[in-house]
């Protein structure tokens, strides 16, 4: 059997996976990644998962992977915000090791371009991602191949949605999310509780925050707590401020959300974005774009870096 | 002599030139549309153009055209707001009676083409174009291709720039071309007038306006005339936002500011886009991206036709 290995590097675990030539896994490994070990344990991890991959008996035709940070060349880490990189070449390490052919991508980029592949649009050429988490990602494809700029393009969660306004986490004031992600969603439950309104969700709140999952969220939203749906309005009222802008700009064939927040809020909330959208979306382009919920969960990332390798051999 | 025809087909004039192998300019001419005659006294003045510069002996390889609106395949018309195309199949008509290769595209898209293909900027292959003029246009270029998505992009005028905000033209809220385009930029002066400023441009405002000259707004703001500078300084603010969320999706090589605005108030207009841009830009981002000045005015649409007939066939 040929196959590929699709490895996510993600900031707490690493999972990789084998691929046969026609899509289908094989074999997956896990592993923690040991980001705060520092950068010899969590290229000791990467190895370890592939070397583990590798005791299965295939011909390897080469690795695809994904990386949080700037990714410049499909080889070198720029930068990473979770892991302790820095302008380091992992592509090079990986082609010694390994003697095959290695491409690595930013790890929302490629997650997105999992979803894509994987959910075979026919007809798309141009899709746009959006990632809504702890943090907010961005993924764009052009002409069916992953756009990065000079290595760090797609920051869709740095879009400015209300200038001076709610500081991120980037610096900058009033980005995308410093409303809509988790962080931002959180934070803005903060501030309702501290003018004195009431929220079931206030015992995630305080001095030693228990960060809330997005089922608490969704749990709260769907009893109508009125703290939750004011700040689920809210990131809801931006994301579509955000995508509106993005369409006028890009004029899609696509969008896809994914990320816990939408994973947990579902359909819903992928129509009230539509809805929203639509106001900031000059009239003739607006019909044209669709609009999609991200399918892969946990295996996206795999997925992409499986077609990653794949595209580029 | 091998040629090509370069048409820029505006909403008041059409210019036409035939180009030789080299990229030098042979023959110009320049007609009017006619726009509110209708619609086949606009093809009757493209012809009349194209005809006139045939006189010219030379041996004709293909033509270029931008004009207003959503072009959709290179070839048809879906909508223009200045001339009346609806669906509109200007390609093939242009091949039938000329029988050489034609291709079309947006105005805006095809005359920053023009100016990052004349500029021959070493090694940049994703560049935006920012034209602040009475509206605000853009365009995308990405890996040397003019980007169009579904017909639509780069109507990079329309990023919301402040949700909620100001009127703009196209029905949205907020728009940058609500506040930095020359219209946007009329209004806001209006405004601080009502609310009892006085200003040198208050001339120009009123009942029968006469819109002022971009010269005249720039001798108002070195004049240091109260509302002059607060209306450019907002319109700055403004670009500088949507210019910061533009690196932060692109990531791109360069940027080239164009148009009547930026034209007239020059280099010092261009700085102060960037040193508000900075704010509003992840910081590993900002340093990598270029920021230049549009050069060939008037003549940027049939450079960048020609460019496009040129580099398509």
């Amino acid at each position: 059997m040929k196959g590929y290995i699709g490895l996510d590097i993600g900031g707490t675990k690493i999972l990789g996976a084998i691929f046969d030539e026609s899509g289908k896994i094989i074999k997956k490994v896990k592993k923690k990644t040991k980001a705060q070990e520092g950068i010899e344990q969590v290229i000791k991890q990467i190895y370890k998962v592939t070397d583990e991959l590798l005791e299965e008996k295939f011909d390897l035709l080469g690795i695809g992977a994904g990386s949080p940070g700037i990714i410049l060349d499909e080889s070198v880490v720029a930068f990473s915000p979770n892991i302790p990189f820095r302008d380091f070449d992992l592509g090079k390490k990986m082609k010694q090791r390994y003697k095959v052919p290695f491409v690595l991508g930013n790890d929302v980029n490629v997650g997105m371009f999992g979803e894509w592949k994987k959910a075979n649009v026919k007809g798309a050429k141009n899709i746009l991602g959006l990632f809504i988490g702890t943090g907010i990602g961005g993924a764009i494809i052009i002409d069916k191949k992953l756009y990065t700029g000079q290595g760090g393009a797609a920051e869709l969660g740095h879009i400015v949605v209300e200038p001076g306004g709610a500081k991120c986490g980037c610096g900058s004031l009033g980005c995308l999310e410093a409303y809509s992600s988790k962080t931002g969603i959180q934070n803005a439950i903060e501030d309702f509780l501290q003018d004195g309104e009431k929220s079931v969700l206030s015992q995630h709140i305080g001095e030693n925050k228990a960060i809330f999952s997005s089922s608490d969220l969704k749990k709260a939203y769907d009893d109508k707590d009125a703290v939750a749906v004011k700040v689920m309005d809210q990131a809801v009222y931006y994301i579509g401020v955000a995508t509106g802008s993005l369409i006028n700009i890009f004029h899609p064939d696509l969008i896809i959300f994914g990320g816990g927040i939408i994973e947990a809020m579902g359909e819903p909330m992928l129509l009230a974005i539509k809805e929203e959208a639509e106001h900031h979306v000059m009239p003739t382009l607006f019909k044209d774009v669709r609009f999609d919920l991200s399918h892969l969960g946990d295996e996206a990332g795999i997925y992409g870096a499986y077609y990653l390798i794949k595209d580029n051999i």
